[in-house]
């Protein structure tokens, strides 16, 4: 922080401000109403901007970066209409319980009054994402409101908050910087319900459904103890946040996205223990079919809520069984040869992902056959998209490198959801981060062929079959990649993708389908 | 409409209330929840469905093709996160005044309840751009609420209605379509106004500030008529929906970006008429500057509202005047030779824009050179960032071309901005639609440069500077453009910038500045 003695500017005590709440990184795509904060990075060298081509890839990186640091980073946003661009995969970021701090900029306080182009309701932007949101009152207001965005943004259940600051208030003299509020202690989980829940898992029957942090690396160990002992089956809530996979995670079951392959999933279960989420729903709604998945007969059994310490419940609860020794799979034997299926694209990646691998995970309609064969490969972590907005998969995987450089990052990709962020390969190249992107290119939107037989629709007709076809023009992703700065292939045998997957990213794999 | 014995489902419904109204066109990114209007489609064909591969291309297709027919089109939005990614250019949409009819899915009603993944507050997210906002209540109101939503955005000052359709009223069986609905009449400006107005004109020192309708065909034949009989000079608002500019329109005069240049402008005006717009302000509040660019002694005087008849009043007013003759200028005599400048582009474009072609002015920083040549050019039609978030260019171009296939489309495009939504580029090649589209690629957001001085940086520091800068990686605008099935040249003099001007869209040159 500056001397004392020294004048800051608002933008700078927003600056310093951030940084001694914990965050140092920037995902900006900023505005003339933003030139004071992107000028103040200059004399605030701890603060790292990076820079993204359009709103969303900012939101979306800041949720990967928050999935894989459990930190927020902040984005620089433009006024009203530059955070409606980042909007969806804010939404994304909100039900991934992802903290991430926006800064948006607004117009100087007295331009407010004339309606310029820019003008809108940026409160109301924010609000549908957001569960913290304000703009500062005055230059003086910005050091303990940013500590508020801070704080709000990391107290359980995690989320967005979101800091409008007028203009006038980041180039007129600000008050010192703040630094961080005490959070709320998360709330213990009583013997009682401990009790209650080691009786039904001795019971037989019981499963559990589980999310948020009973998904990191304390919660897996607890959770397999469980297992190991009772031989409880543990579903993941396939929408939190990040996925532990990978050989010793094989008893950790992803629910299956379709509602009827889900219910047979958990046929049997007759008690379902609920950790930091709600009981499991189908994506979409079909006709004549419920929404919820738990078989009929499935008592629903909530365990520990978002807002209560399930790692210290769950590791309670582990200290009730004996801790007995498991089996694991082993990787993968056969190897994928000839022709590039999804089979053969999933089974080459259970034999070469590294460990500790991110993959950042929208390959939509090919995720299923992929995911089957990923649980034999060394143990890495999934980023779904929590929101089912598409869109995140490259921002996600970018904001994921930069939280954890020293892991490599895929994303595995379809080129429908794709395009919607193709952006964030030039800020993949420009930070020269190690992602190798994988573009599973069926020329269409796949998952929309089979939703539509599932909601009611009899057979495609030509006219709406073509709104699904992304055949004309084919897109040519390893040119839109090289024309960002990413070196890129095409691969359309498993041999050259196996080959692919090896060259340091970024890179991006074109995989023919 | 199907034989009334025949059931329709919802969505049939909705299309064919769409029809009746008026609205044949449908730019769509479709999702599950919206499966059953495409589907649709195959029975309606009178709605012509256009594919876009992120939602803001589609909204900013709808603005621009209100804009150039004066009719709304319907867009089709995947629940709360795809209309989302369609907010900022349905806010340029909205201070456009462009009728839009937005089509919103939405989670089966009996889904809401569950919380899953892409459940959000869809009206929420609706309501900061749109005058309308309304979620079905039942597959018998969609008939009616669709009538009501085009009434709505239909209605002057025009703008967007967004129609939220719960996923089960789609499938379930509807009542019939419903026809439009009367909008209200335009109230006219009594004579006591035009004859202040008139007065204040043969008093001299009055200039006109006019946006809206006021600059359509009849509109500008008025205020040519008054501006000739007195000398008042005409301003244009430079945000308004369409700028008509080109010989024998020198007379109107767009108003400058930056607020002293405006002020200088309008130096002499001591009294600003102004029509279907509010007074002019600057589009940024900078530090010792007020908002407001009108000179101080500069009365101002509101003469027709948003609300009322503007052609009536000019041509009432214009009544007053005799009609003298003109003088128009000349077409441009010098031809551009060697370096591409700023100039030598615009003086080519001056030469070799065809007779009512339609520009879509997304240039930015490179925009006041450029235009000020385009004054000599045949007449054409100007179609500015009206809400001032950058990204429509592309879209609004498509959706001009869409609405307006007999006129020649350019798209000039800054390559900041035009990297928010490339992906329009796509369906140009989808629909073969013939626009050109010019690259102004200075690699950098130089505007931002300008503006950082300009809000009272001093110097602009290596670390700032790398935020305003898109050279590292270079964009390779030509290799986006065919990735995505767009044929595209670079050009780095003028005479090959002339010969690629007169390519056949969909067509994007590279303007290496």
């Amino acid at each position: 922080m500056p001397n004392e003695n020294e004048s800051m500017n608002g933008a700078e005590c927003l600056l310093h401000s951030l940084v001694a709440n914990g965050i140092d990184v920037c995902f900006m795509n900023p505005g003339t109403s933003e030139m004071q904060f992107v000028s103040a990075l200059d004399r605030v060298p701890a603060m790292r901007g990076i820079l993204g081509l359009q709103e969303n890839i900012c939101s979306g990186a800041a949720d990967g970066y928050a999935r894989v640091t459990g930190r927020p980073a902040s984005t620089l946003l433009h006024l009203g209409p530059g955070l409606a661009n980042a909007l969806s995969n804010l939404h994304n970021a909100r039900k991934a319980r992802s903290p991430v701090v926006n800064i948006v900029g607004e117009h100087a306080t007295q331009h407010t009054a004339y309606d310029a182009p820019l003008t809108a309701d940026t409160e109301a932007f924010a609000a549908p994402v957001s569960k913290w949101v304000h703009t500062t009152t005055s230059p003086e207001d910005i050091a303990a409101s940013t500590a508020e965005a801070v704080r709000a943004a990391n107290t359980a259940p995690c989320g967005v908050a979101s800091l409008i600051v007028p203009a006038d208030h980041s180039w007129l003299p600000a008050s010192a910087a703040a630094g961080p509020l005490p959070l709320p202690q998360q709330p213990r989980v009583d013997d009682a319900r401990i009790d209650r829940v080691a009786a039904l898992l001795r019971g037989g029957g019981a499963a559990f459904y589980v999310g948020g942090r009973s998904l990191s690396r304390r919660g897996v160990e607890a959770l397999g103890r469980i297992h190991r002992a009772t031989g409880a089956r543990v579903f993941m809530n396939r929408f939190s946040a990040s996925l532990p996979r990978g050989r010793g995670r094989e008893f950790l079951v992803r629910m299956p996205y379709f509602p009827e392959v889900a219910e047979a999933a958990m046929a049997g279960a007759r008690h379902l223990i609920l950790v930091e989420t709600a009981e499991p729903v189908s994506f979409f709604a079909y006709p004549d079919r419920r929404s919820t998945l738990a078989p009929l007969d499935c008592a629903i059994e909530p365990f520990v809520s978002e807002t209560e310490d399930s790692l210290d419940a769950l590791e309670w609860l582990a200290e009730r069984f004996p801790d007995v020794a498991g089996v694991s799979i082993d990787a993968p034997s056969e190897v994928a040869k000839g022709a590039l299926t999804l089979d053969a694209i999933g089974l080459t990646l259970a034999h070469l992902l590294p460990d500790d691998a991110i993959v950042s995970d929208e390959m939509v309609s090919s995720g299923e056959i992929v995911n089957k064969h990923l649980i034999s490969a060394a143990r890495h972590t999934i980023l779904p998209v929590c929101g089912g907005s598409i869109g995140q998969g490259l921002p996600v995987a970018l904001g994921a490198a930069v939280g954890a450089p020293d892991r490599k990052v895929f994303a595995l990709e379809a080129d429908g959801s794709g395009m919607y962020t193709l952006q964030a390969l030039w800020t993949m190249a420009r930070e020269k981060l190690d992602v190798t992107i994988v573009i599973f290119a069926n020329r269409r939107y796949r998952i929309l062929e089979i939703e539509m037989q599932r909601t009611g629709v009899k057979s495609i007709e030509p006219r709406a079959q073509s709104m699904l076809d992304l055949h004309d023009p084919e897109l040519d992703w390893c040119a839109l990649a090289r024309a960002q700065g990413v070196a890129a292939a095409r691969a359309e045998t498993v041999e050259r993708f196996a080959e692919l997957l090896k060259q340091k990213g970024p890179f991006l794999i074109e995989a023919v389908l």
